[in-house]
């Protein structure tokens, strides 16, 4: 059994990967120790590397990729993953549900370069189809199974729908919604239990799902399968039913020594925003939080990497610390790698801004940095801590330069060279 | 002399502008009377067309187009005009600082469908440097005599520095700036007071300016000449010297009849904006708060129509009333077709989510309408209301769709069709 991170913690030893974790972070081996003794910060493992997600440190970015049934292409996921690394995502997930599932899950591990996720209920509930014609015929201990398969090939944290229980169905049905339910695995979930009239057994079995956990300190990423699919649902009692089951299973797995992250919605308008983050720091004990967006407005299919750039920033502003992207394409297709692309540049935007907003220095020093260079017209060096130095060289080319230390939107007429003629930078630096 | 709204609200009349916002809007008469009486509400008018902006209205957002010296072309400017108002633009702002600006002017007047605006500053210092060789020789009269040219041609609103003060200079240098002065208009400003050793004359004879208002209903929007260039300036004592002026400056124009709006910054870090709009609303007694932006991350150059859109929706959330766009071209060139259109899409999603936040009911049943025809898969309605339906189709139909109630992200896995399935929409709606 691998050493888990978070008894290490508790213990008062400063691990291998705490250390690590610190160097690149900024904050203190000790402190980070610290909130991984309390839950507050996780550490995923990948190969030889780690990343630390959690309060103090740098909000983290995931990047769904993944097969659908009909688009599924390894080579092109490969692509995908590819795309979203270099653009700087620091988590992949790959959320295949087309083709040779395991092929797939294990090339994106042998591939990628950033700890990988997935959500094993997918594969549990595509294999039932196959194998005996229907999800509602899934088999209760092929899921765990499947998990531990999961953990096994390398994955870092898998998504578990453990929250949408009895009790949260209940809640649903006494609590008409518009928006039905969005989330995948929550689907094929309540399908199989209100068929059978049986527990979830990821919620009854949850020991279970600890024990392979510990096995492999595996990080338990508690999914939000009854997150609002339109923001006229948002916040709704479905929705905080499932929060607060997971809050329970969230103290169960930290006695048991497993790290836990806690995902969130979805669709929420900005002034709910907020509110969604103190819920959950409240009710999950300070529990890293993952959200999807949030997506802040339904009505611009086609750009919400926009929408939830929106919602992504303020959420990380107020506390969320591990942001997915959500592509152009959400809501209309599986996504190309343009899509990917974007997506990746919209939540590390999203995370970018939150964190300033956070107060974490190193992030607030890269624009300062930018500030500078732009009031000295240092084009070069700007490029070189541009977010995207292609879209930055492309831009500033798109029309013929006369000057080469201005740019065609003023010209000539450069406000800063002209205030640095009459005023003089020694007035102003 | 036209009459002007603002002393016609003030009389307790309902105007016939006031009627036809009335009903685009939703809100009573008698609300965006008292409201225009008040100043929290300006009206621009536009041929036969008339536009409320400011407080209980939806908020509205502008497109700058306009040529450079680089880049001057004056139907490509007016192609960004048409392309702006297909993509929902609420105004445009010509800012041509290249060729024959009047001549491009008068087109952009005569081809638009929206009030448009100007910053005759920039006339009154191009032409100076033509005929006398200098901005710093630019003549005090001439200034005002461009101004009035715009309002005889058609111009709804022009932005008017008049906050740039020796006052405001002064504090510029007792408090250095690592990020100069980015405003092209407080620029021409500074060097020819500077180098003058004069007051600002747009200051000094803002009654001049007042007279010019009265005549032609021309909205004032004052401007922030001083705005921070940077995250590493964002409300600093120079910024908010000039708001305090033109607070005062304010008042003067309401006592006159004269309607106003106020312009903010700029880049501001995501946790200083609200305090950036409560302090504009205090200030400046409810005036309508028209903001660039905010950019609230300085590392994206290419993906500013993003960062903005995160910082305007939040300033509309807080109380920001009108939206400068900003395009992906922002920093680093004059925009194209292409850029213009992300732009306004761009700041039409960040309005439409803060929008949502204020509580603008109109708004709101946009999305909530989405919702259930996401949740009916009704793919042709859904494209009909979205904010880009061009995008929708090329999104959609990205890859073949084996099944055309669903879509290439989920295929046959469709959690809404599951739910539906398994629960029923007679339980859930």
């Amino acid at each position: 059994m691998n050493k888990l991170e978070k008894e290490i913690a508790k213990k008062g030893i400063i691990s291998e990967a705490v250390k690590k974790i610190s160097e690149v972070e900024g904050v203190s081996p000790e402190e980070i120790s610290k909130k991984v003794a309390d839950g507050r910060i996780v550490i995923l493992k990948h190969k030889n590397r780690c990343l630390g997600i959690g309060e103090s440190l740098r909000t983290k970015i995931n990047a769904n990729i993944g097969t659908s049934p009909d688009v599924c292409d390894i080579n092109f996921e490969i692509k995908k993953l590819k795309a979203a690394e270099k653009y700087g995502t620091d988590t992949v997930m790959d959320l295949s549900i087309g083709g040779d599932i395991d092929k797939i899950r294990r090339k994106i591990i042998k591939e990628s370069n950033v700890p990988v996720g997935t959500v094993p209920i997918y594969e549990a509930a595509i294999e039932s189809i196959k194998e005996r014609g229907g999800i509602i015929k899934m088999d209760e201990d092929k899921i765990f199974e499947i998990i531990e398969k999961h953990a096994k090939d390398g994955v870092s944290f898998i998504t578990v729908h453990c929250g949408v229980n009895l009790k949260a169905i209940e809640r649903l049905r006494k609590n008409p919604r518009k928006s039905l339910v969005v989330s995948r695995g929550g689907a094929f979930l309540i399908s199989w239990m209100v068929t059978n009239e049986k527990e979830n057994p990821l919620y009854k079995n949850f020991d279970r799902l600890i024990e392979i956990a510990k096995k492999y300190d595996l990080v338990l990423s508690l999914g939000d399968g009854l997150r609002p699919g339109g923001l006229i649902d948002s916040t709704d009692s479905s929705q905080i039913e499932e929060l607060l089951t997971l809050g329970e299973l969230t103290k169960y797995a930290w006695d048991e020594n497993v790290q836990i992250i806690i995902e969130g919605p979805g669709h929420i308008p900005i002034n709910e925003i907020e509110a969604n983050v103190l819920l959950e720091k409240k009710i999950c004990n300070g529990a890293p939080f993952y959200v999807l967006g949030p997506i802040v407005c339904d009505i611009a299919p086609g750009y919400d990497h926009i929408t939830s750039a929106i919602g992504g920033a303020i959420a990380a502003w107020k506390g969320a610390d591990f942001l997915c992207y959500v592509t152009p394409s959400e809501h209309l297709s599986l996504p190309g790698i343009e899509e990917v692309i974007e997506g990746v540049i919209a939540a590390k935007i999203a995370a970018h801004a939150g964190d300033i907003g956070k107060g974490i220095k190193k992030e607030i020093e890269k624009d300062y940095l930018m500030d500078i260079l732009r009031a000295k017209r240092n084009w070069k060096k700007e490029k070189e801590i541009a977010i995207d130095k292609e879209k930055f060289e492309k831009l500033r080319n798109k029309f013929p330069l006369k000057e080469k230390d201005v740019c065609t939107m003023c010209g000539e007429f450069c406000a800063i060279k002209m205030v640095e003629k009459y005023l003089g930078t020694k007035i102003i630096f």
